[in-house]
């Protein structure tokens, strides 16, 4: 009997860990790794500081190749191809080393929650009890970052992607809507009349960069910046909160 | 000057704080909490049994009476004198203990980003400047304890009140609903087919109680448990998530 204990790390600063994420790595048999790739975007560097800081012993580790997605047209057949053969890779990774079952431990990018797809990995894995333990999310470093609330007073909020904000426009009913997974810039696909952005790049992050302001004066600065630090780090993940009416 | 530090807790569990709160409440000048009431639901308890965990020197302590909120037909305006009161509350336990400014630590219930006030109060306060550690909310602690994705693949998510799902029904465009601040039984109100549930009370905490399934099944099981717990307890806080259509 394998027990996965999915892990959320927070994102990037090792302080982002709970006391719970801490006893669950140092109570673990097995703790799966990815394998550091040349990108830097990899992030595995960071779950190798996480685990030289809080283990308490030594705890046997395990890396994986993680496997190339296929550039499908049909994205969610290419994505349901793609969780297969990670769920492969870490069933290959774990058999050998724990023949007669064990505790594994892996840690996720910020919570295992939001926009992440290891709970559906873990589900493709026969036999395995999976628990989650929350990490802090990319939106909460956001906010705390701007030390701005997610919600208005009593009202709801949307969390949405990059893609669904260009396909479908700001959501009905919605005054707060926060954005994930934007390849870049697709604020730039709704009118920015009477609206707000808080913009991190690499938030929690030694090169977090924060900009905020009304959307229709701040865009072109955020799109310049974020191509700027692209270039230099080679990557970037970002996230914005946009607000629409209602107080601040 | 002042430097409020506004700290996420978690929801109950002392092991749900980051390295980083426990780092900024060791580094504080003072810490306010709020006095412990005669109802339990005032969650002092678990603010003091935070602080006797991770204090490695004594750090001065100020407890605050926290004011009653009028029970005024109108609501946003009673928010605000509430508001308003609070304000004054803090500054008055603040300014004679640190007369010539210092850092203050302020618990808050989850994370201080959603659905909670104390940005908003804390902006009341003139020459103070606000700092926000982010800290694991209670709908992560639901969807951690249930094991399951806040999103379907790469699908928005929305979260809400009890009184807003009420008031206006499923919000359009949307497959995930989390409804947060239920007086009890909002769910009751939509059409309950094609709908999952997964709810959570005292999330985190020796009392957590789960139930989880089709709406139209684990509806009278929830409202039936809801009330019988708050009977048993004295008080009840209640989170859940819906999903309708997609996948699970
Ligand atoms: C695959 S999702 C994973 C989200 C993660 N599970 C979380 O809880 O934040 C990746 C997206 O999260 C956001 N993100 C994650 N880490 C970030 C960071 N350090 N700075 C800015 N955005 C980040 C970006 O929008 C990115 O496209
Ligand atoms: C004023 S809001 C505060 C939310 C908090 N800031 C957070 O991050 O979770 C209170 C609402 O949060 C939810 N909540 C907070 N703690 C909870 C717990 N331990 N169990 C279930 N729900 C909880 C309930 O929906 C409750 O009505």
């Amino acid at each position: 009997m394998i027990t996965l204990f999915l892990i959320g790390i927070g994102t990037g600063n090792p302080d982002h860990l709970t006391a719970q994420a801490v006893q669950a790595l140092n109570g673990a048999d097995l703790i799966l790794i990815p394998k550091k790739g040349a990108a830097k975007s990899d992030l595995a560097e960071v779950r190798e500081l996480i685990l030289s800081r809080v283990l308490t012993a030594p705890v046997p580790v395990a890396t994986y190749d993680v496997p190339t997605r296929a550039d499908q047209t049909d994205y969610l057949g290419a994505v349901n191809d793609w969780h297969d053969a990670i769920a492969r890779v870490w069933k290959d990774a774990i058999t050998p080393r724990l023949p007669s079952g064990g505790t594994v431990a892996l840690m996720v990018w910020g919570d295992p929650s939001l926009y992440d797809s290891t709970l559906r990995i873990a589900a493709r894995l026969p036999g395995v009890s999976v628990k989650v333990i929350p990490g802090i999310t990319s939106l909460q470093v956001l906010t705390a970052a701007h030390a701005i609330p997610l919600n208005t007073l009593a009202a709801p909020v949307t969390i949405t992607t990059g893609r669904q904000l260009r396909d479908h426009g700001w959501p009905e009913g919605t005054t707060s809507l926060a954005v994930m997974l934007d390849k870049g810039g697709a604020f730039t696909a709704i009118d920015p009349a009477n609206t707000t952005i808080w913009w991190g790049a690499y938030v929690g992050m030694p090169e977090e960069t924060l900009i905020h302001g009304p959307l229709a004066q701040v865009s072109d600065e955020i799109l310049a910046t974020r191509a700027r630090l692209r270039a230099e780090h080679g990557w970037i993940m970002d996230i914005y909160l946009l607000r629409r009416g209602g107080d601040v």
